[in-house]
């Protein structure tokens, strides 16, 4: 995989190690590996001690499955937030795009994985224990389903929709229709064909 | 730089010292981050192992300034190399790139930087002292100025000729022409030119 005109071990095993991350070639590795080598020995070590000690100590939310410094995330702990609305997604990096939005105000549930038979991901494997505890226990008014708009997302959703809908709660699922600054023009037929079917009042 | 939506130190602080390294922008390094912490403990580890170790154990070749594991490098250690010849490069990245093309079997020197008067290095900048000593020892026969074809390279050059001139050595630099697979319509004029004035005889 490598030349043998490294001359140096240590940087063919650094490279090595940074070429396995995604995304990043055996070029880019040896650039980026250069480029450590002319850093302080405590920069190099900071970057090092950053990732052990993320990988090695950060937990995930024993109420959310957000990914947490806690037992219980901050998202979970602030009751500043509507604990009875729980938007449930597919991964933590969901969570992160809709808390930079700022426009939702309850609590997440995280289910690590979204049905797709294709991949061998069942019902089983997602993490719904928490959420249905919530639920049964009658805290819960309303479930907002934001999975992704696509075959996986939408089977995931008519899963939890029959899963939950017994019980007495709203679910709901984020508006779908053109994207702000969509053009007409451009967009594609079946979201322009469903937002013209579901159109809504013109509010100014 | 980062939005309060992490929801982790950890997972913050990792992706911070990722976004360090260039060329990695913050989404790419919060993607990093979230990739290594799907990985194993031991995975992590020893990505942040061959780091540290790298920038901890490397060593500079006593004689040549490549990098090296040990005091010599593997390529001054190999007697079958012809110790009289020196190539003469600005960086261990040249090194490596003339390693690559298996033409050169003699030595290198490594000269850790390039006259750059914009950048404040001058002469007395580069690593001079063990290549001097070979040569007043009179065990260097050739000087191979391979530095980059810019005005930096050139001013480096001429330093060095100035130098080592005296001595009874032969100083050359790679040939300069037509890059291979070049088109005639797009070479640059200047390179054009100098191939066309410095024509060689056509060979079969």
């Amino acid at each position: 995989m490598f030349a043998d005109s490294y001359s140096s071990k240590l940087l063919e095993n650094a490279a090595a190690e940074i070429a396995k991350l995604p995304g990043i070639g055996n070029k880019t590795a040896l650039r980026l590996a250069l480029h450590l080598l002319k850093k302080s020995e405590d920069e190099v070590r900071a970057l090092s001690n950053a990732l052990t000690k993320m990988r090695e100590e950060i937990r995930y939310c024993s109420s959310c499955n957000n990914i947490s410094d806690n037992d219980i995330c901050e998202i979970c702990a602030n009751t500043a937030r509507n604990q009875a609305i729980i938007c449930v997604v597919e991964s933590i990096k969901d969570v992160m795009a809709i808390e930079k939005t700022g426009q939702f105000k309850g609590l997440y549930h995280v289910l690590g994985g979204i049905i797709s038979p294709l991949d061998g991901v069942g019902p089983d494997d997602l993490k719904l224990q928490n959420l249905q505890s919530k639920v049964v226990a009658g805290s819960v008014n309303e479930l907002i389903l934001t999975l992704s708009t696509t075959m996986e997302g939408d089977t995931t959703n008519f899963y939890l929709y029959r899963k939950f809908s017994p019980f007495n709660i709203t679910i709901t699922t984020p508006a779908r229709g053109l994207a702000i600054g969509d053009e007409i023009e451009y967009a594609d037929e079946i979201t322009l064909g469903r937002s013209i079917a579901n159109r809504m009042p013109f509010k100014l």
